[in-house]
């Protein structure tokens, strides 16, 4: 069946249903929406676009987004460069800076080893990482990977690679959430919570 | 608190939020993706918006989208004339489009009464509507406006409009789903299908 609709139109939905997470229901919305809204509006978001992946991209360090060579954790000389917390995603960094409990530096690997979706180490920046615990005298390496089967895969095999060269490799809890209950709590995280478990200071 | 992100990062994440159905979350990971994708396909999804809008407007006659001044169905000059039928939005075409039942005509009116988010009568393409009929020739309006509080009160603002000029004035049946089920049927859905009832022919 050819399309129903104005071939650019056409051309819109197609673009939209590429996205994660838009349907072709959700495409249908936007595309309506865009559709609908001030042609300031619309060229705005397409400008967005463009400006974001001409300005931004990879901190040559890193790999957080960076507008320039380095990201703004690596431009700051007040962050602990002997400590690295390793993560899948740049929007892991924004996770880990709300708590304000990390002043190192970060390393960005850009996804998780995941043999299903054809992700194996060589794909993450993996080298990169090896290349700057010499440089940068780093002391500990934070495994800050998913807590999921994809994550812990990356954080084992970043262990086996990283314990050997005399660093303290830790890997940060799992366990029941803040805030949570034990009764509504999965038996492997409740497993976690137990195996984690920590002397009492009173 | 600034944003953890580079500015164009944060600026493509506004944008995207401002999406309708795209909450904080997804924007995230459409940005994700899109700082990830190769530079060609971001500049595609951009383009696509630049030209849909440049490209494609309203039909002058119908407010469908059209490429040119009018639609694909009002070029249509096998179409019937006679009969039109109303609908909110342009995907609404297509769906009934879909059913291959009807071969007349179309009337978008780009929305429906809807107090509450300040809709009123004024903001839709009633006027034009109303213009049509005498021009056209119309002899029956089909009133396919959604079976929810705004469609309703649309089509009942649209019948009262109408039927003094002697047209023949119908709605879309309201009823059960086919290949839907009594028992999971919600009250106000199965009341409408019992007061829609229509003799068995045999």
């Amino acid at each position: 069946m050819t399309s129903p609709y104005e071939a650019p139109v056409q051309k819109l939905l197609d673009e939209l249903g590429r996205l994660p997470g838009v349907g072709p229901k959700s495409a249908q919305r936007i595309a309506f929406y865009l559709m609908k809204a001030a042609p300031e509006d619309a060229n705005r978001l397409a400008r967005a676009i463009v400006e974001a992946k001409d300005r931004v991209s990879w901190c040559r360090r890193c790999f957080n987004f960076a507008e320039g060579e380095l990201c703004v954790y690596c431009r700051d000389d007040r962050r602990d460069a002997t400590v690295l917390c390793v993560v899948e995603e740049p929007r892991d960094i924004v996770a880990v800076e709300r708590t304000q409990e990390f002043r190192g530096r970060y390393h960005v690997l850009l996804g998780a080893i995941s043999p299903i979706e054809g992700v194996g180490p060589e794909q993450l920046r993996i080298k990169e990482l090896l290349a700057r615990i010499p440089a940068e005298g780093v002391e500990e390496v934070i495994l800050a990977t998913n807590p999921n089967i994809e994550g812990e895969a990356t954080a084992m095999y970043l262990a086996r690679l990283l314990k050997p060269q005399g660093l303290r490799v830790t890997r940060i809890a799992s366990g029941l959430p803040v805030g949570g209950d034990l009764e509504y709590a999965d038996e492997v995280t409740l497993g976690r919570a137990l195996e984690g478990r920590r002397e009492v200071e009173a």
